[in-house]
């Protein structure tokens, strides 16, 4: 085993730090999110930090990067106060990543890219038309972490739309039937297989 | 493809939607944090959602529910200023999925699961033994997320301790072969396969 200390990691070369402690924290989901500016143009980006918020509400959230440069996902959510927040199946995991390249302003990456974008009439921003799960969220509140100057956006699921072939009977989705993309760092992606489900657990009660 | 707006989605029994809320965020992580209390007892108990802040300085987070019951990984980390998040091998999760069961105060879930517990002489919080990957954290902040009650927790990096067999030359862990456990919803527990990494994105450049 490498043990690492505080200086230790202060000392490495900053790429080589960024990518180890970027896989450290486990596999983590990642996502497309997908925005329109007031001009129209609709924006789509990866975002590896999508985190269930809380059931009731319905909420989701995911870190933003510091905004010392351009952040186009983060200018249209404040304008427009909506995003779509949308599966990656595994086809589609070279566009995805290729999201993430700076391209210039007003470029939409759905038509740099041709990613098939797709709309429905209750909601103004763009869905990823072959996602097997798509969520629509209304932009709710942003916390600033004062540590790095990330924030925390937080959105309310105003529509959810899946493959419910997927779905168990007590809600459950297995995402992993839908072929959803996890990754590893910031450049690494993975399938996944379901292992098991366990029952609820209590104190000295064998699990199911 | 099924279509839940807010109203539908307000209409759901409450644990069926915790379910499938829970599980469309996608992939998550899964890890096991080590306190230790005032008193000197140890606790273990499972978070899934563990993410990435920072690199520079190195910093992670995690989401903790409302405080409206006992949270004893949150006192102790007021209290104690330190915390453990160790991977969850394939073979450690039902032990893990255990440690979620309410015992009662004062009860270690090391003893009580015969998780074997480790410690490293620079840091009193206890680390999990077998896990091959473990991070010991300082507490910096919390951050009350008003919405719900829910806490952004953070922390910054003090060790990190790792098989390096599964690291590569540019700093990347891939934690798939660790055989580190990732989750979906409140109680699946999914493995996971590297599909490929990618070169870093810029426009109209082929990636590798």
């Amino acid at each position: 085993m490498k043990h690492l200390n505080k200086s230790d990691l202060n000392a490495l070369e900053s790429r080589y730090r960024a990518n180890l402690i970027n896989s450290c924290s486990g596999i983590k989901s990642v996502n497309l999110i997908g925005t329109k500016n007031n001009s129209g143009t609709t924006n789509l980006a990866i975002f590896n930090s999508v985190m269930h918020i809380g059931s009731n509400p319905p909420m989701l959230g995911f870190i933003l990067r510091p905004t010392t440069v351009r952040r186009d996902t983060y200018t249209n959510i404040l304008d427009q106060k909506k995003f779509t927040i949308n599966q990656i199946p595994y086809d589609l995991i070279e566009c995805a990543h290729q999201t993430s390249a700076k391209y210039e302003a007003n470029t939409s990456e759905f038509d740099e890219l041709n990613i098939e974008k797709e709309f429905i009439k209750e909601f103004e921003a763009p869905f990823v038309k072959s996602s097997a799960l798509k969520i629509a969220c209304s932009y709710t509140n942003s916390y600033l972490i004062e540590e790095n100057g990330c924030r925390l956006i937080i959105g309310e699921i105003e529509h959810l739309i899946y493959d419910d072939r997927a779905q168990e009977k007590d809600g459950w989705l297995d995402v992993s039937k839908l072929k959803s993309t996890a990754c590893i760092g910031l450049d690494a992606y993975v399938e996944t297989k379901l292992i098991k489900r366990l029952s609820y657990a209590k104190p000295h009660k064998n699990l199911e």
